[in-house]
C-alpha cells in the first residue's frame, strides 16, 4: 500500500502514520520526494485497509497495490474452477447454454419454453418463481408454485434448474428445490444475502450489478467464499451507462479481463444485457468469441404474452438458430 | 402511451394492437404518418404497460405519456407530505439537519458524536448498527448491540433515531427501537425489503440507489406507498458516473427536479455524495441552496479513528460551524 | 411528434400550438385524455424540430416519433453501402482487417509494423501523423513529415492507408496524401471539421465520441453526408463509463443496433476500446461474431517502445495469429 | 511513480526497469512483497510518463503520484488567479453574473437580451455567433454578423462580451471583436483550438467536455497555459450520466475540488447543466452557496421563440429575480 501525504504533512504526523504500518505487522517504507512525502507498507495490507488512512487530515490519497479479494483470485488458484449444476459442468473449457422463460407463468408456458431450451442444446434451464420487477403494479412471480412449476419441468426434460433467491425468508425452499441459486443484479450487493446463500452447499449464479465495477463484483463473491460456499459463478449482464439505445451496456471485455482475475467460471446474459431480440444471438455469439464459459438467454413461446421481458425473449426457433450458431463459431476456436 | 409501428408493420397486426388497447378499456387512436404507423391509446396507460407491447416484433417503440407512479406524484397531492420522526418534522418547507457517525462503534464514540450532532442544531440522530459493506473482511456493524447505544444516546440527547435496515429478518426489532428506519443505496430495489417497511407504520428514509434514475427512485417510493407506509423521505446521495475524483457525484439538480414531480421531502447526504470531508460543507450548504428539506451529515468524534467512513466524517467542530452557515444561508433565502 | 402538456395548459395555449404545427404543414392531432392533453403533429417532424415546443412553459415533453437523421438511415436506403479505400472495400458483407501502429514515430517502426499488418492480412494501413494527446507534455506527432512516412509504407506493403485530421487547416494535405480519412473520437462533434471532410470526396472514418449515443454518432455522419460526401465508415471505439478496469467500455451491442439502422459499414476499435493487450484479441474476435464489417487494431514491432499506446499495441506476432483467428471464425459463421 | 509488477516477473525484467528510471534521472526505488514486487521512482515523475511502463508485458499497472499539470496546480501557485474580462474581474472571492443568449439572432433579440443581462447585474454578455449543433439541421449560428450584433450589444450596455470559438480559421476575428473566448464542451480536447488559444492574449472560458473527468479539464487547461496564456477561466456544465431526466448532470462537487486543485477561476452554467428552465436558478444558488466564482446563465427575451435553447433559457423577470436572490446569499455567506 501506497500513501501519499498532502504537500503540508509535517515530520510528526509522517513519524505516526509509519508506527502505524509498523504496529499491524507491516513494514513500513518513507519515501521522501520533492513535491510530496509517500509512505510504503509492504505485507498483506489488507489488514492495513482497515485502519483507513485515508481519513487523516494529512493523507492525500491511498494506493493498495493488492486486489481486496483473496479467495475468488486466480493468483493462489491458478486452475480455473469447475462448477456443476445438476448434471452440467460450468468452467474449465466447456461452453454451457442456460436458457429458460424470463418468469414462470404457468404450466403450458414452462413447459414450452423448457422444450425449446433442450431442443437449443441448453444444459440447464432457467425461471424465475421470484421477480423482482421496478413497478409494484407489475406481476411479481408465482413464488413457491412457480418454482414446483420450474422443477417439473426441468425434470420432464432432465435439466436442472436455477432461479433467484430475493429474499432470506425463501432461502430453505430455494436450497431444497433448486439446482442452483441466482443473485439478481439488484441483490448483488445485498450482503445478508450474499451471506446466506454463502451458507449453502448450492452452486450460486452471481450477476453483476448494473453500477458494478469489475472489483465490486469479485468482492461479492468473495463473500460467498468467504461464508463457506465455494461453487460461484459470475454472470456480465450488461452495466448502466449514458446509451439508451439499449436497455444495458453489455461489457463484453468483462469476460476475458474476469478470467485473467479470477478462476470462477464466467457467462453472460445478453437478454438482459441488450433488452432487444435482434440483439441477443448476435450478442450471444460475441460472448463465446470473447472467451466465456456460456450464455443465459430467455425464450418464451409466445413472447408477446409474456408477462415479463418479452421484448428480450427468443422465439423457440430462433433459439434452436442460435445453439446450431454456437456449436459452429466455438468448433472454429476449438472449443466444445 | 403512443406505440411506434416499424415500417414493414401490416394492417392486420395493426388493427390487432388497436383492438388489444380498446380490450383494456383504452381508446385506441390511428394515427399513420408518411413514415411510419402511429398507434395510440387515452386513459390510464399504467394497465396497458403490462401489455409489453415493445414485445411484438412489428413495433418499433413505446412511449409512456404518464409517469409510471400514482401516489408518488404530485399531480393529486399537490401539498407537500411532512414525515415525522419522533419529536422532528420533515419537508412542508422547513429544513432538517440529521447528523452521526456512519457505524456505532463504542458508547464513548456514538455518545461524542451525538452531542457534536446536537450541538450543531441536529434534529434526528443517525447512526449504523448493520453495516452494508464493500467487503467480507469488513467490520459490519455490532447489530442489536449497536442498536441499543444508538438509542441510548438519543435519549440522552433528546434526539430521535434513524438507522438503516438491510434484512427482512432484522424489521420487527427496528421498529421496536428505532424512530426512523433507512434503507440504504444498495437496497433501493430489494423490493421484499421495500414491501415489509410498506407494512409498518416507521417513516422510512428511502436512499437513492448508485444506478438509480429520479424514477427508478419514485418507483421504489411506490412500492413502499402502494403497501400502505406513506412516511417516506427521499435521499439524494449521489450516483455512480465516470468521475472518479469523487466517491460518487452528487445530483444535485435532482432536489428541485424531486420536488416538482413528487409531493414527498427530500434531502441531501452530501458525505456519502462526495467522499471528501473538504466537499461535505459546501455541498450541504449547496443542497440547501437547491431547495432541499435536509441535509444528513457524517460526524465522529475523532475521524481517522473511525472503522468505516472516516474519510468522509466531519470533525465535531466543522459540524458546528456547518449548522452555522446553514442558519445564515436558509435565513437569506427566507426560509427558517 | 408528440407533445405532451402540463395538467395545467389551458385551452388557447392548446389552440396556439396546434395552430404552430399547422403553420409548418404538418396535420395536428388532438386527444385530450383524463391527465393530460396530448397533441400530435404528422408528417415530417423535423421541420418542427426547430420550433423548440419544450421551450413553452405549458409543455411537459416533447417525443419525437422518427429518427433525426434521413441520410444515414437505412430507412430509405435498404441496401449496405460499400465504402472502397484504395483497393479495399469496406461494407456489404466482407471483413476488413485494418491494422497499423498508433502513432507513426519513424521509418524503421512504421515499415516494421506495416509488414505485420500486411502478414496479419490487413487490407488498410492506420498510423497517427497528428496525434490528439491528453497532455501538452506528450508526443504530438510528427505531422507532415509522418505522414510521407506513412505513405511510404503502404506504398511499400501495397496497402491504402487512413490517418487521422485534427484541424480543418490540415484537410488538404490530408486529401492529397491518405486513402482516408480519420476524425477521432474527441473530434466526433467538431461540427466545422465534419462540414470540412463533407466536401471532399475521400472515404471518412467517423470513431464513436467518449460520451455519444448511438444517435449522436449518426447524426455526426449525417453532418458528411448532409455536405455531399457519402463515404462514411462508422467506428465504435468504447465509450467512458464508471468502469475503470479498461480504458473504455467496448459497446459490442452498438454494432448489431447501428446495423439495423444504418446503411453504413461499421466497424470496432477493441484497442482503444480495451486499452489493454491481453483484451484486444478477444474483443476483435468478439466484433466479428457481432457482425462487424472489419476491425480496426493497433500494432507496434516493439510496443514497450512506442511514443503512444503501447500498452494496447499487438506484438506483430499476435497481430498474425489474430489474423488467422478471425479468418476461422467468420468462415464457421458463413462469411469471407 | 509506483509501478507494480505481475507476479510472474522475473529478476532481469527488474533490474532493467530499475535501470530505465535511474536513466530518465529518478530515484529508483525496489520494493520487493510477499505477492508483488514493487518499484518506484522518485522526482519529477511526469518525465516518466512518457516511458509508458505499462506497455512491459510484465508490468501489471502503474500508479502516478503526481498531477500530470503543473501550471494549472495549486501547489506552486496558492493564491487565486484573477482574471479580467474587459473591466470584469472573474475569481479572487468575488462572484461574476455572466448572462445571454445562447445565441445571437437579430438585433432586436441580442439587444433585448442584453438589457435583461445588465439588469439583472450581470458583468458580462455572453451570445453565440459561431453555433456547434448535434444536427446540421438546425440553426448554426450567423458567424462575423452575429459578432457584429453582440459586440454592438455589449457596448450599448457597456458590458464586455464573451462568444465561441469553434475552428482554428475563425480566431483572428475572434481575438479582434470579442473580449474573452469560450472554448466549448464538444471541443475542451480540440487541442489545436487549445494551442490556438493558447498563443493569443485573450481571456479563455473553458467549458468541461460532458466525457472529462476533473483532470482531463485540468490538462486542457494546462494546454492553453503551456502555450502561453495564463487568462483561463474554467467552467462546469454538467456531464453526461446515465440519468435522463436532466439534460446532464451537474457536477457541483466539482467546484470545490478545483477550487483545491487549482488557482484557476472556476464557474458554473447551470442552463445547460440541467437544460430546463426550473431547474436553473436553483443550481445558480447552489453554485454560489458552493462556492463557484461566477454563474453563467443563458436568457432570453421570448424563449419559445428561440432558435436554440429555448427551454433552458430564463425570461428576463427570472434573471432579474434570481440577480437578487444571489445578492442575498452571497451577503448571508459573506462574499460580495
Amino acid at each position: 500500500m501506497i500513501i501519499v501525504m498532502k504537500p503540508e504533512a509535517d515530520k510528526e504526523t509522517v513519524d505516526r502514520l509509519l508506527e502505524k504500518i509498523e504496529s499491524k505487522g507491516l513494514k513500513p517504507l518513507h519515501m521522501p520526494g520533492a513535491e510530496r512525502v509517500v509512505l510504503g507498507a509492504l505485507g498483506d495490507e489488507r489488514v492495513l485497509a482497515e485502519l483507513q488512512l485515508e481519513a487523516e487530515p494529512s493523507v492525500e490519497s491511498v494506493k493498495p497495490i493488492l486486489a481486496p479479494y483473496k479467495l475468488a483470485a486466480r493468483d493462489l488458484h491458478p486452475h480455473d474452477s469447475v462448477i456443476e449444476i445438476g448434471n452440467a459442468a460450468i468452467g474449465g473449457g466447456r461452453f454451457a447454454l442456460i436458457a429458460g422463460p424470463c418468469a414462470v407463468e404457468n404450466e403450458e408456458q414452462v413447459m414450452a419454453s423448457a422444450k425449446a431450451a433442450k431442443e437449443a442444446g441448453a444444459r440447464v434451464l432457467r425461471g424465475g418463481a421470484y421477480k423482482p420487477r421496478t413497478s409494484p403494479y407489475s406481476f411479481q412471480g408465482h413464488g413457491p408454485e412457480g418454482l414446483e412449476l420450474l422443477r417439473k419441468a426441468g425434470d420432464a426434460h432432465d435439466l436442472p434448474i436455477v432461479t433467484e433467491l430475493v429474499d432470506t425468508r425463501d432461502l430453505d425452499l430455494l436450497v431444497e428445490k433448486s439446482d442452483a441459486i441466482q443473485i439478481g443484479t439488484r441483490n448483488m450487493q445485498n450482503f445478508e444475502l450474499l451471506k446466506a446463500v454463502g451458507g449453502t452447499d448450492k452452486p450460486v449464479m452471481l450477476k453483476r450489478g448494473m453500477a458494478a465495477k469489475i472489483d465490486d463484483l469479485l468482492m461479492a463473491a468473495e463473500y460467498i467464499l468467504a461464508h463457506g460456499n465455494e461453487q460461484v459463478i459470475l454472470c456480465e449482464r450488461g452495466i448502466r451507462t449514458f446509451e439508451t439505445a439499449t436497455r444495458n451496456t453489455l461489457d463484453l471485455a468483462a469476460v476475458p479481463l474476469l478470467k485473467e482475475k479470477t478462476h470462477l467460471p464466467v457467462i453472460v446474459d445478453p437478454s438482459h444485457g441488450t433488452g432487444k431480440r435482434e440483439l441477443v444471438t448476435p450478442m450471444a455469439l460475441a460472448a463465446a468469441a470473447a472467451g466465456a464459459d456460456g450464455v443465459m438467454v430467455e425464450v418464451h413461446y409466445n413472447p408477446p404474452s409474456a408477462l415479463s421481458d418479452g421484448p428480450q425473449s427468443l422465439y423457440p426457433e430462433q433459439m434452436v438458430a442460435l445453439g446450431d450458431q454456437l456449436d459452429r463459431l466455438l468448433g472454429a476456436l476449438g472449443r466444445a
